[in-house]
Parts: structure tokens; C-alpha cells; sequence
């Protein structure tokens, strides 16, 4: 097999080194292309790319507002072959590898080998994802993106020619020294000097772009603001969503919204579910029978301060009002005996995009919830195969890797056109998705892998939500609550049973009405739960912000503010949630659990006790407690807990105070329009008493927490 | 993406088409290359493939005296685009489809979608197997092998062009209607005409073999002899295999061997596992200092009626005596430190068959168990990439596809030098395997797995045994052995244990000595299990003989002998053991199980109840019994059992008839040689009284079966 060699150049196109090991050459100095990213083109790249395709352009003005990033971390080489491209980025030693998307198998990559392919049933560690992301970051503080939309197979580090030395890195080797280093590293051979590869099927070439830190985060957040920078969600976003049995007609809709609100359940956003439609599989988009005036039960809904989410999928029925517009810009397989729009072009986002404002939008549809996008094709033809062509010259594979994000796009371009935020639901995602205001969810993960997958999402720009659903017991259905309530979409999935799961977590009882005897207890329990993501939504719109201005992510593990510290570097069941909190969720079934505490102190939310960072502890949390560890020097803005975001008693707060001296926090008045202004306010402790200058915000009481005795 | 089409031209080269759709052509008539296989070849096909790479060459002779096959059944087109290689294969209504070789997870894969990469460790039903094989066979009667060393994926089915009706196939549906079809048949869309769909990667061109029928057995049967012809293993392969704890020394191996024959333990062949090498992650294929004199230990277990099989892996350490001949003729990428043979250059196979031969062979070693050739690299680097390149030509991918056949032929070679038979283990295998004296195994399954690969090998040149260890109770011990005992290799494997498992099953208290109790009559079960199997030899090499001689496999599906009775078409749970026995194994925990029976009668083999077919019974067999049934019209050969094959007293028979009106049994007499003549011995029953002509084999009894009361 012949290989021609390139060396990447930054910016430019890529030069063909007849040389068979361009290692041995010494590169050009790269170009950035923005402040602290590198473009390396490696050959003839394919038309068809994240970045080729992408909608979000780059928030140029906020990547020019980051600490500078030095020269660029790593050199990146490439050779083309029958197989593909081959792109080579050397690893240093002691170095860690995260990313690839929303990987629920695996947290810590390096050694690790991954195939992107885009599966709606992972079940191996291979690569298979929801959502993968051709796109990683190391401890070393630079991030990598392989801008391609094939299944890329990535070897991060562990594989070593014969009689070959590893290509050498510029720069010194991380402080960490092997032996601080957790098994699992060690084992995985991070001791020696090695490379990622990258192998990129079909392709003649590729663009990589490396994004410099020189910290872990800054890394991340160049990658999120080359994106477009994060998305801010309208604040009803982050209260609590629920989504109602899939054969609820218009009037069990309006009886268990009012039932909420007898109740005291907190709840924003009501969400249709398959079914509702005149046909869902494939999909017509046309309410069916069972909603005979949507309008007015968008409206009734309003009024009690719900939005309105519609679920569908993008596969188009003949029998749907769009079909024949949308025919002759769609694949050339069927799904489920629709077509499938080619959201690459734009027309067919159009006639897509032109229907759904039409009729649902524009009657007040808050925004959708878009299932079967991520290729369950080996599921028994849930999908397009790969083999597809669709008219904007992107194959099948092409295809499942973007689908997903320019399905958001095609729905995103009507909100757009009328001014409106909205935030939804999809199951498939990818590159440079930080900006796009929807949130990933499966149904197919125990407890512990929806957490990895809080800790894994904030590596790539993306968001998961641990869904609540079927959950085992009433221990089983707290706990995930609890996980739910901290997680970047607060979504009670009860699309399967009548009554919500706090009747009865049993689905067959539930549906005869059999309730739990104590269930008033348990929804009480609950009710406590959604109350406390309640009281977060200032704290977390806030963090958002930080994404959307300075591309931060709002929840990220532990090692990507802490990798000097080797002990955050395999904690996947904890994360923190933006820059104050940190959550280490408790399991059903397991009365303690151990819990890794960075550098710094930390305050137990509940107790107030202190504890010194560095530092392994166990606690048993009470079942109406999910441990969250607050940092030293924090003021926590908690809300007044309300039924909806709407209330105004949703800007009421108490500012609660962590540590000795001075504090401060900053909250953002966000008035819910297109574009808004963000009014700052300053929650300040000098050490003794706070002062804040909100607008709307009010903090209506200020307390230094201490321990409780 | 531009696509070139091609029409299949049988035997010739690709002929390039013009027109876009190929399909709407009349191809040309194919022409055959033996009786019954038809070739297509479509484009410029790859230099590297199974076809090209085989070692044996196809059964001719035996080809010419299968019965006609008529008119090729199927046309096969073809086309290329930078994806590769697309063929297409009308598939025609009511039309099951199985095969592409050791797939675990799902057995009848008509509808479904295939990606055959090898993989040691699959857990998802998308293809991944330890060894995927390219062809399936269909309830039709014929049978396509894409000749590729890639990971091709194969659409069964299921998939349907936007605005075009699949193409027409010659002759005449399936007289199955689809009302007959089982429930999964019918989702899978099998009432349409459609088409199987195989993409291969990279690939210019492919060849595409038919085999025909006119029956399902037929085709598969072709198939075989075009492979060469089934293996014929030794008798003492189909005896009784127990493997030893992997750090037994020379004593212990001796020690275990005397107790067996002490307590009348049938056992034929002894297996050292790893750690006996002085290296083994990668292996030098030095005995180590725990074996001061093997020649002399082979000789003392060869006077006790024993043969020896060595573990090993073809990865080589540097340390190893072959090193530095071998590592020339090596891939590019290490793996555990050590080089990977290029098993396709016939240098490798003879550097590293000599060794073997002088130092194993020579001094007695019967044959090998070979791990870890299935591609664990997605388990931490257990592998070579993909993109690696080797000096025959061949790059990783096409390496993973053939390194366990050509694995098999570099000790293959030696065996053939010696004219000695051998019959082994192997962890990887693929198309065109049949001839070859290995025996797939992998012990990441459970009880069903294991047993949904005995009904699937069958399909596809393939044997698998459900190897016995890590039994969970005594229960789950027996059920497993029984299994074991009905399988192509009858192994035990104590790897992990120091006494057999039936002292004690569990691992931490067998290697402390801390016995069960009532070990004993455990063991006594187990003896019993293990003297079926000894008694079911003669039977067992007879039907290997049909293998050798007519391709026909000694273990295979229901379907593949009952294509029209819609009943067996996704029975994944039962299997047939040559031409007269059906095994429907019970498995631990499950005190009854369903059977299904297909047209005419069958009687347990225990009680010797006769029951009518076409009908699902419910047994509830004693922890003795595997339900095992007898067609009628059978002479069954049971031989005494015997502690080793080696014992003369293995060749007297007691002939068992099942049914009314005569019956015959052929057995055939084999010397062990490396070309035996296989005096054929027939065991005539005229409806009262038997006669059979054998040399070596005696019948001391007959005895017609009639239920006990």
C-alpha cells in the first residue's frame, strides 16, 4: 500500500512531501487562523465537513478576549493512502486524552481506540456514540479537532511502530509525574512518548485545527467559541420539563397541567410524545385528531405558564403536507416509507422549517424534541444506510454525521427568522454544536453511564440531559431525579405511563390507576427535588452565560479545572456544576459512596461542613440528599422556588456564603428576548454583609453558612 | 458521489457500464466454474482476499458428484464509487437469510445489517464477530460468498430505494406464504421483494461466488467443497479435551493426568495455557523452566493415552528464538512489545512453522490453541491497527480478516510436512475455513450465546465449541458439559482452577483445596456426560466425514435441513448433530424449555418416546438428560466408552433403531493416518435384526428402541 506524506500547513493547502516518513522533516511554523487556533490543511479536503456545513460562525470577537495561548502546542502531520487520511499529532508523556463526544463507555481515552460512528445502541466501547466528536482535548492544555463528517477511528496514544521512535513533542512534559498517575493511565502506556492518530476513511486530505490553551479549559473554550460560542437557553430552559404519556389527548394534556399546579409541582415546559401525530413512523408533522384546537391549548397552557414541546423525527411521510416539496431534496433510501430531508440544503431546510412555523410555531410551539436522528439502522432499518446519496453530494455516512446537527439547523433558522430562543430536545449531535439550544437524551443507560456522560459532554461542546425514566423503585427514581434536577435539562420522561412516576413507578400499575399507598410522600419528596433545580436556575443561567461569552461549559468534569491534579483524571461519576459546585450523584442501592474532592475547600451543601481538598472522602447521603460540594469563596445565589420561571418571585433570592472573606458572584437579567442585553449584577460579601445591585434580581437575605452542629 | 456500474460477468473480467442504473439491463448469462458455483466479477478486484490468499484448493471431484445445481438462481450486479464497492443480490419474497459466520447475537438475519470486523469482543448485534465470514445462504437454496478481506457491510434485505420497485428476480417465490412466517420474519419486511446489499470499503472491484442448491443444504454444501472440503479430525480430536490451570508445572500436568485415568475420566487430550512460555504477552514459544524435560512429559502422557495441546499467540517477543527471522516478514505496529507475523508471505509461515516443528511437533505436541488473533484492539491496544501495513501487501484491515486463517496455515504447513493430523483451537477464523482443523471458541458468552453459534456455524464453514468453564453452580456445570459434549470440541477448560471443576466449581475455594462436599457424585454426573459423549464418537466422525467428502457440516440449524418448514427458521436454540440427532440443550435455572419439531418422528434419545414433527413440544429433562431426539429410521452407533480413543474397546458399538422397517448407518474406519483409507462399514437393520460389515468396529448388540413404560 503506497502512502503519500503531507506536512500540515497552517491555513494554506497542503504540500505533498514525496519523502515516505515526513516525520523526520522539520514542519513549518504554523498560522493561527484566529487567536490561539491553528488550521493545518493535509492534502484535497472533502467538500462535505462540520465546518464546511456549519451554520454558528465563529465568535471571533470572544475569541480575541481569551488569555493569549503561545505558540501552537503541537505539530500535526498527514499521509493519504487507498484507506484514507492519516493524520498523526504526537502525545506527550504523562498526558491525559478526553473527548469524542458523548462517549457513555468510557471517560478517560488515552490509550483508547475510538470508531465515530454515529449508532443509536451503543453498547461496546468502540467509538459508537449518539453524538461522537471527531474532536479531543488533553491535560497538556491543547485541544484537536479532525474537521470531518466520516467515521474517523482515532488511537489515542498506546500504539508503537517497530524499530520507530515516537515522533518528539516541542515543549516540556507535564508536571505530573508517572507515578501520581491512576492505574488505568500507567497501564494504558502513558508513560511513553506516542502519538493520536487519526484515520479518516475515503478522504484525500483534511483540515485539523488545534486549539491552544495553555489550560485544559482554556482549550475547551476556544473549541466552544470557534463554534459560535455556547448556547444560552431562555430561562424556562432550565426549569423542569415534562413529558406526558404518548396517548394523552388535548383534554388529558390541559388536566394534568392544572394537576401540577394544584400540586405544587414545579413545571415549564410540557412535552408531547409520539403518537400525537397523524403519522408518526414516519412523520407527517399534522396534529391528528387527538388535539382538535392546539392554538387554544397552546394558549390554556400559557396562561398556567407552560410551554409546549412537540416530539417528531425528521423522516417525512407521502402522506405529509411537505412531502412532495421535500422529495426532490431528500436521500435516495427510504425510512420507514418516508424520505429523509437533506438537511444540507438549505431548500430542503426551508420547505421543512416554512411548515413547522406554520403550524406550530406560530401558534405558540415553544420548541421540539428530535428523535431517531442518530442512525438506529442496525436496528432493524430505523435508518438510512450509509450507502445513501443525497443531493448535496454527502453520502449516507457523511450524512449521519451531520444529520442530526443540521436537523437543529433547518428548526433553528424559523426561530431565528422570528426573533424567538428557544431549547429542545435531539438525539443526535456532533461537531461544533455549543451554540445550537439542544439538549441530547437517550433512554437506553443505567444511572452511572448517563453521569459519565454529564462528565464526558462538556469535553466537545455538548450537552446530555440523564432523562428520568423507568425508573426501578421509589430509591432509583429520587436519586436519577436528583441527577436529572442538576443536569443541563431538568426532563421527566413519562411518556409511558398516565400518572407521573411519583404515583407509582411501576408502569402497568401506573396505568390502571394502581397508585403507590404513600405516594403523597414520595411526590413530596420529589416536589423537594424539582424545588431545588428551582432554586439553581439564576446559578445556572449564569453559567450559561459564561458558555455562550467565553465558550465555558456549564458542567465539565473534574479534570479539565484540575488536571495538575492526577486524581481527578479517571472521575467519571462526578462533575462540576459551573464554577462553584460540584455533584457526585448518589446511586439507588448504594447506602455511601466515595467522592473525590480537588485541591481547595469544600462546604457539604446540605450540612455546611467543611472539607479539605485533595482528598478522598465517603458519605451517605439521606435519600432527599444528592451530595453537591460547594467551593470555598462562593456566594450561591439560590432562587425563591416557583411553579414556573414566569413568576416574578423566580428573581427573588437568597445569597447563601461559603468561606472566610470576601466573595462575589454575577447574575445576568436576562428578559428573555432574541438578543438580550444580560443586565451584570454583583452579589458582593466583603466579609461581613452583601451588597447586590439587581434590577430584577433581589436578594432578599444574605447568610455566611457554617457548619451545622 | 459518482458511482460506476458494472454487470456481474461470470469468470470474466469486470465489464464497466455506462448507464447509471445497471438494473435496468439484461446481464449476460453467467457461466459456471465448477458444477453449482457460478463467479462474478465485478470491477478490478483487490489483489488480497480469502480466494486469493487460500491455502486449499476447492473439491472438485467432490464438486461434480453433488447432485445439479440447474441455472445460477441469482444475478449479482455491481458498482464503484469512492466509497467502494457496492453489490447487489435480489432477494426474492418469504426469503430467510442466515449466515456471515460466527454471529452471536442474532441468528435469522434476513432485514438486518451486517458490518463483519473482526473483534474479540462483540456485544452488539451489528456484525462484529471473532469471525465474520462474507457469505450467507438463504432458505431459497443458494448461497454468496463476497470474496473480500475487508469489513464489508451486508444489508439483508430491508432497505428500499425512494420511487424505485426492487429488482425482479428469476423463478418462482418461496412456497412458504407469508402467513407461515414466523412474527420477526414479517416485521423485517420479508413479504417484499428486495435486495441484499454488500458495500465493500476501498475496494475497485470484488469477486462474487454462487453457490447453488437447488436445497439450502446444497448450497451450503457447495460451498464447503469450493472451501476445499470439510476438516475430518482425528478420533482422538473428538474425545474429551481438559485444559490445566495456566501455571501448572510439569509435575502437576502429570499429576492431574494419573488422577483422571485413577477415577476413569475420559480425557484425550491435555491443553497447557498460558504462562507456561518463558514470555507469553508477547510470546518467545519456549517452554519455560516450569517444563525441565517436555519430551519426556509427552511421552509419559502419551503412555497414559493422551495427546498435548500448547496455548500460544502469534505475536512475537523479542526474546523469542524467531525474532530476528521473523521480524522482517512483520508488520509495521507492535503488539504487547513483540512483531506480528505476516501469516500471507509464505517466509513468515516457514520461519515461524520450523520452529514449531522442532521444538513442539518433534517432540510430540499434537497441536495448538491459538488466542488472541481476533482483533482485541478496541480492548486496550491487544492488536494491531487497522492502518497498519505488512510486506505482503496487505494493510491491518485485510490482515484482521485472514491472520487467523493464515495462522492456522503456517502450523498447517508442519502438520502436512509430518503427514500427521492435528485438530486444534483458534480465536479467529473466516471465510473458506472449513477444511481447516481448528475449532473457534471464546469464552465471553453465555450458555445460549454459545449455543445460537452452534445453530450459526453451520452456515458458514465454520466449528465452535461452548467451551466449559466458569460454570455458575453445579447445575449450570452440567448443563454446559452437556453441551460441550454434543459440540465439535468437547473442552473443559480449568485455566483458572487447580482441581476440576466438578470438586468445586467455585474459583477462590477450588484453588484453596476447599472441595464441595459431595464432589464426588458430581464428578459421577460428570463422567456420565463425558461417556455420552465418548459413546457418540463413531456417529460424530461419521457425519465428519460427510463434512471431508460432501461438505455437508456435522453441526448445523434446523433450517438448513427444513428450509420449508417456517417453523425452524428462527429456532437459534437447537442444533442437529449429523443426520439423525437434535439437541436441545436445557440450561441451568430453566427447569423446562420448549422444542421445536420438524416434519416426521422423533424419539428421546432417554426414554425412547416417540413423538410426531411439525409440532412444539415442552420438556423437562432430569439434570442427567440433555434432551437430545432421534429421527426415526435411524441406526444409531453408540461405542462403548472408553477412558482415551486409544483404547480398542472404542470400536465396539451397540447399534440402537429408531422407527419401523429397516434403517442403515454408515461408519467409516479410520486409521488416524494422515490420508486414511476410511473402510466404510454398514450397520443394516431389516426391521428385525441388524448386520454390519465392520473390520475394526464390532456390534455386540443391537437393540430396537421402544418407549419405556
Amino acid at each position: 500500500m503506497k502512502r503519500r506524506h503531507f506536512l500540515g500547513v497552517a491555513g494554506g493547502s497542503g504540500v505533498l512531501l514525496q519523502t515516505r516518513m515526513a516525520g523526520a522533516q522539520s514542519p513549518p511554523a504554523p498560522e493561527e487562523i484566529y487567536p490561539g487556533v491553528w488550521k493545518f490543511r493535509l492534502g484535497t479536503v472533502e467538500p462535505i465537513t462540520p465546518v464546511s456545513s456549519r451554520k454558528y460562525p465563529p465568535a471571533v470577537a470572544a475569541l480575541r478576549e481569551l488569555p493569549a495561548a503561545g505558540e501552537c502546542p503541537v505539530n500535526v502531520m498527514g499521509s493519504v493512502s487507498k484507506r484514507g487520511c492519516l493524520v498523526r499529532i504526537p502525545l506527550a508523556l504523562n498526558t491525559g486524552v478526553y473527548g469524542y463526544g458523548l462517549q457513555l463507555q468510557a471517560f478517560a481515552q488515552r490509550g483508547g481506540k475510538k470508531r465515530l460512528r454515529v449508532n443509536a445502541d451503543p453498547k461496546m466501547d468502540t467509538g459508537d456514540s449518539h453524538a461522537p466528536v471527531p474532536f479531543f482535548v488533553t491535560t497538556r492544555g491543547y485541544g484537536v479537532l479532525v474537521d470531518t463528517a466520516r467515521y474517523a477511528t482515532f488511537y489515542s496514544g498506546g500504539k508503537k511502530l517497530k524499530n520507530q521512535p515516537a515522533p518528539a513533542e516541542r515543549g516540556e512534559p507535564s508536571a505530573i509525574g508517572a507515578d501520581a498517575l491512576p492505574a488505568a493511565y500507567r497501564r494504558a502506556g502513558s508513560g511513553e512518548r506516542t502519538e493520536v492518530l487519526a484515520e479518516v476513511p475515503e478522504a484525500e486530505g483534511v483540515d485539523v485545527y488545534v486549539f491552544g490553551g495553555p489550560s485544559m479549559r482554556l482549550a475547551v473554550q476556544r473549541y466552544n467559541l470557534f463554534s459560535g460560542g455556547g448556547v444560552l437557553p431562555p430561562r424556562w430552559g432550565l426549569g423542569i420539563w415534562y413529558r406526558v404519556k404518548s396517548d394523552y389527548k388535548q383534554d388529558e394534556v390541559l388536566r394534568l397541567a392544572a394537576e401540577f399546579r394544584d400540586r405544587k409541582i414545579p413545571c415549564d415546559v410540557i412535552g408531547l410524545e409520539p403518537g400525537w401525530q397523524t403519522h408518526a413512523y414516519s412523520c407527517t408533522f399534522e396534529w391528528s385528531s387527538k388535539f382538535p384546537a392546539p392554538a387554544e391549548m397552546i394558549k390554556e397552557l400559557a396562561a398556567k405558564g407552560y410551554k409546549l414541546n412537540l416530539w417528531e423525527h425528521g423522516f417525512t411521510h407521502p402522506s405529509s403536507p411537505i412531502y412532495h416539496d421535500v422529495a426532490p431534496y431528500s436521500g435516495d433510501y427510504e425510512v420507514w416509507g418516508g424520505v429523509v430531508p437533506d438537511f444540507l440544503d438549505a431548500k430542503a431546510r426551508r420547505v421543512f422549517g416554512d411548515y413547522h412555523e406554520q403550524h406550530h410555531v406560530a401558534i405558540g410551539v415553544s420548541g421540539y424534541k428530535l428523535d431517531e436522528c442518530d442512525n438506529s439502522d442496525f436496528t432493524g432499518n430505523w435508518s438510512f444506510p450509509e450507502i445513501s446519496r443525497f443531493p448535496s453530494g454527502a453520502d449516507g455516512e457523511q450524512m449521519h454525521c451531520l444529520f442530526g446537527l443540521r436537523y437543529q439547523d433547518a428548526l433553528q433558522e424559523v426561530f431565528e427568522r422570528r426573533k424567538q430562543r428557544t431549547y429542545g430536545l435531539v438525539r443526535n449531535s456532533g461537531a461544533l454544536a455549543a451554540p445550537s439550544p439542544y439538549v441530547l437524551y437517550s433512554d437506553l443507560y443505567d444511572h452511572k453511564e448517563f453521569i459519565r456522560g454529564m462528565a464526558n459532554m462538556g469535553f466537545s461542546g455538548l450537552l446530555w440531559t440523564p432523562e428520568l425514566r423507568n425508573a426501578q423503585n421509589t430509591e432509583d427514581l429520587i436519586r436519577r431525579l436528583q441527577s436529572v434536577a442538576l443536569s443541563p435539562m431538568a426532563q421527566i420522561n413519562g411518556w409511558y405511563i398516565k400518572n407521573p412516576p411519583w404515583k407509582q413507578v411501576e408502569r402497568a400499575a401506573n396505568n390502571a390507576d394502581k397508585l403507590t399507598p404513600n405516594w403523597e410522600e414520595i411526590e413530596a419528596q420529589c416536589r423537594k427535588v424539582m424545588e431545588l433545580r428551582m432554586r439553581l436556575i439564576p446559578y445556572l443561567h449564569a453559567a450559561f452565560v459564561r458558555y455562550q461569552r467565553q465558550g465555558l461549559p456549564p458542567f465539565r468534569a473534574l479534570v479539565m479545572d484540575y488536571p495538575d491534579d492526577a486524581g481527578t483524571w479517571t472521575v467519571d461519576n462526578q462533575f462540576l456544576a459551573g464554577d462553584a459546585l460540584m455533584v457526585a450523584p448518589a446511586f439507588a442501592g448504594e447506602p455511601s459512596r466515595s467522592v473525590y474532592l480537588p485541591a481547595g475547600d469544600w462546604f457539604d451543601f446540605w450540612s455546611g461542613k467543611k472539607y479539605a481538598g485533595k482528598q478522598k472522602i465517603t458519605v451517605s447521603p439521606a435519600i432527599e440528599e444528592i451530595p453537591i460540594f460547594v467551593k470555598g469563596g462562593t456566594v450561591l445565589p439560590l432562587a425563591e422556588s416557583t411553579l414556573d420561571t414566569g413568576d416574578p418571585a423566580s428573581w427573588r433570592l437568597r445569597a447563601q456564603v461559603y468561606g472566610e472573606g470576601s466573595a462575589q458572584a454575577t447574575l445576568f437579567e436576562d428578559d428573555g428576548s432574541w438578543a438580550p442585553a444580560l443586565r451584570e449584577v454583583n452579589l458582593a460579601w466583603d466579609g461581613a454583609r452583601g451588597q447586590a445591585n439587581g434590577s430584577r434580581y433581589e436578594v432578599i437575605e444574605w447568610r455566611k453558612v457554617s457548619a451545622a452542629v
